[in-house]
C-alpha cells in the first residue's frame, strides 16, 4: 500500500461527526449526555489536549439539546479557544475561586444518567457525584465501550502507517547483534529505529531474554542476552496520535528444541484466531479459539493473558479479547492478537499482529513473518 | 549548599514511614484506610510506577489492621514483586478473566469510608462503588490533602537542587540572544539547558513574547521576537523525581515604560509574599497578600490566578495558596509564589520562586535576581 505522508489532518468534520456519534450512542444507550475529561477521549472528540494534565477540572459536555460546552480553568480558556471554536464548542470558564463542580452541574440534569470518560480522575468524578447526589454516573468502559472501537478511514491510514513503521522496526532489529548485549541495548535499539521510521512517541520497548521472557510485561534490563535465549520483543509507541503493537520472538543462534516446540504452537494459535476473525464473531470466542490450541497442545496454564486488545489512539482500548466477551466484531474494529506461553524460569513465547476487522474477514496492519527468526 | 549528587536513594524505611504516615493520617480524619492507584501517590508510598499505565487496576491498600497490600494484575505481579515485597508491601494478583474490583472489595470494610488517590481512573473507582456500595470513598485532595505537602530531608535535598538547576538554566538562557528568534527557539534551549543541568524530565517551558505573555498558559509558539517585547519564561521539570517550576520576566532590549511599572510591581508583590511566610499563617492569607499588593497599584482585575502550588514528586500539588485557603503553613511545606498581571493584547508579567517554609520563616529554592533583566 503506497501511503502519502504525513496524513491529512483530521478536518471539523471529521470531530463534528465524532461528537455526533458520540451524542447518538450515549442516547441509544439511555444516557443523558456524555462527560469527557483530558486524556484519549478528549483528544478523539475534540483534538484538544491541554498543555499540562492537572487537578483542574477540564470537562467536555455533549448532551443532545445542548451546543457542546467546553469548561475550562480561566487561565487555559485562550488555548481551549484555540482549539475547539473552529469545531463548534462553547468554551465556557471558572477561575481559581470559583468550584468547578457546581459549574459543571448548570449543565446536567438532576436525576440523569451520564456517561463519564474512564481516565477521569477520581477527584473530579467524587466533586460532581457532591453537588448533583442525584445524577448517576457510568465509566464509558461500562456504558459506552465500543464509542471509539470501529475507525474511520483516517484512523485506519494512521493505524496501517503505524504497523508498517513497527515492522520495519523489527525487520532492523532482526540485522543487529543480541548475543552479548544486554536487554537495555537493544531496547534502545528498537526505541531508536521507531523513531527513525517515523513514531512521535515510543511507549514500549519489550526485550525479554531467557527466563526474563517468561515475565509478559518484563521490560529490558541489564541481563546480557546469551546464545541459545529465545528473546521477547514487544515494542510500540504512538505515530501522528495513533499506536502500534507487535510482538516477535526470536532464538539467539540454533533454538532449544521445547522453545521450537512452543513457538509453533502459538503461531498456529495466532493463524488460527486469525482467520476465525469476521463481523458478527464474539470477541470471546476469538479468544477461546487461541486458547484452545494451546490447551490442546498441553500449554494451557502458561497463557496467562487475554488474547487481545483494541488500539486507536491509545495502545489499549476495547474492543478487549476476553474469555466470555460476548461483543461482536464489526467492519474497521483494530486489535491486537497475540497469544502466548510463559514459562517460569525459562522462557517465554509470543506473536502479536494487530488486525483490522474487514466486510468479510481480517486483514493483518503488521505483516512481517511469523516463522521463528534465528538472530546473531 | 554543595550538594552531593546523585542523592541517596530513598530506602524501604523511608517507604515505610510514608506509609505508616499515611495509615494514620488517614485514621485521625476518620478513615478506615486509602486506597492508591498508580500515579505520584503510589511513586510517593512505595516507589513503584508500573511500566504502562492501563485499564487494568493496580491499587495500594492501606489500612490500621491489615499488612499493606498491593493489588494488581496477574501480568504485572513479577514487577510489583520486584518493587514493593523489600518494603513490607504484599502482593495479591488478579487474572484477565477475574473481576478486580470484586477482589478489590475483600480488603475493604462494608460500610466504611476510605480515602482514594485523587488521579485514580473514574472507572475504577465506579467499579469500587458498584462492588461495595455501602462504602464510602473521599478523594485524597478532601480528606488528606496535606498528606505529601511537608517535606522530609531527602526530598528537600532533591527540591533544592532542582531549584539550583532552574537557576542555572535562566542564568544561562539570559545570555544568548531573543530579539529575531522564534517562541519555540527559545523553549528549545530552555529544554536543552533544564536537562544539560541534570532534569530527566522536561514539562513545561513556556516563553510568552509581547501579547502572547498576557496568556499565562501559553507554551510557546512561533511569533518573532521583537525589540520591546517582554517575554514570561516559566518552565520546569522533574530532576530525579521531584519539581521544579521558576518564572522570570526579562524585556527584549530598552523596557516599555509600562513593563517596568507592572514588572516591580509585580516584584513586590512576589516578595511581600514571601516575606509573610511562617508556620502558622494560612495559605489563603499570602494570596491576600499578593493580591493587595497588584490591587492597590490598580491592577488587581489582571491577576487572574491564584498566587501559588505545592511542588514534589508533582508539579501541582497543595497546598494551594488560592483566596481564603484556610490550611496553616508547617516547616518543610514547598510551594511556588508567582503572582502575576496579564494585560490582554499588550505583555505579561510574573515572577515565581519557590520556596519551603522553615521554623521562622521561609528560604527560597530559585535564587536568581528579580530585577527587571535587559535581553538581547
Amino acid at each position: 500500500m503506497a501511503m502519502r505522508w504525513p496524513p491529512t489532518p483530521f478536518t471539523a468534520d471529521d470531530y463534528a461527526a465524532r461528537m455526533a456519534r458520540a451524542t447518538r450512542v450515549a442516547l441509544d444507550a439511555g444516557l443523558d449526555g456524555v462527560l469527557v475529561a483530558p486524556g484519549p477521549d478528549l483528544v478523539w472528540l475534540t483534538g484538544y489536549e491541554p498543555t499540562a494534565l492537572t487537578e483542574r477540572l477540564t470537562l467536555l459536555i455533549l448532551s443532545p439539546r445542548v451546543r457542546p460546552t467546553l469548561l475550562v480553568p480561566t487561565l487555559e480558556r485562550p488555548d481551549a479557544e484555540a482549539a475547539v471554536l473552529t469545531i463548534g464548542v462553547g468554551v465556557v470558564d471558572w477561575g481559581d475561586d470559583a468550584d468547578p463542580y457546581r459549574a459543571a452541574s448548570a449543565f446536567l440534569r438532576p436525576g440523569g444518567t451520564f456517561g463519564i470518560s474512564d481516565a477521569t480522575w477520581a477527584s473530579h468524578l467524587l466533586g460532581l457525584q457532591d453537588r448533583l447526589p442525584s445524577t448517576v454516573y457510568l465509566g464509558f468502559g461500562e456504558c459506552l465501550p465500543m464509542l471509539r472501537a470501529v475507525k474511520d478511514d483516517g484512523e485506519l491510514y494512521r493505524l496501517t502507517a503505524a504497523g508498517a513503521a513497527a515492522d520495519a522496526t523489527y525487520t532492523e532489529i532482526a540485522e543487529l547483534p543480541f548475543a552479548g548485549r544486554r536487554e537495555y541495548d537493544v531496547a534502545a535499539d528498537l526505541a531508536r529505529l521507531l523513531r527513525e521510521f517515523g513514531h512521535d512517541r515510543v511507549d514500549f520497548t519489550i526485550v525479554g531474554s531467557g527466563p526474563n521472557g517468561a515475565d509478559p510485561h518484563h521490560e529490558a534490563g541489564d541481563r546480557v542476552i546469551e546464545p541459545g535465549d529465545a528473546v521477547v520483543l514487544d515494542f510500540g509507541g504512538l505515530m501522528h496520535g495513533y499506536g502500534s503493537d507487535t510482538t516477535r520472538t526470536v532464538s539467539v543462534g540454533e533454538p532449544d528444541p521445547e522453545v521450537r516446540k512452543v513457538h509453533e504452537i502459538v503461531r498456529v494459535a495466532q493463524q488460527t484466531a486469525f482467520e476465525a476473525v469476521r463481523p458478527g464473531v464474539a470477541c470471546g470466542e476469538i479468544d477461546r479459539i487461541a486458547r484452545a490450541v494451546i490447551a490442546d497442545a498441553g500449554y494451557g496454564e502458561w497463557f496467562i493473558h487475554r488474547t487481545g486488545h483494541g488500539i486507536g489512539v491509545t495502545t489499549h482500548e476495547p474492543p478487549y479479547l476476553t474469555p466470555g466477551e460476548p461483543q461482536p466484531l464489526r467492519p474497521g474494529m483494530c486489535f491486537s492478537i497475540e497469544p502466548g506461553v510463559y514459562l517460569p524460569g525459562r522462557f517465554g513465547v509470543r506473536i502479536e499482529d494487530i488486525v483490522t476487522v474487514t466486510d468479510r474477514g481480517a486483514r493483518r496492519l503488521n505483516n512481517t513473518d511469523h516463522a521463528l527468526r534465528v538472530v546473531g
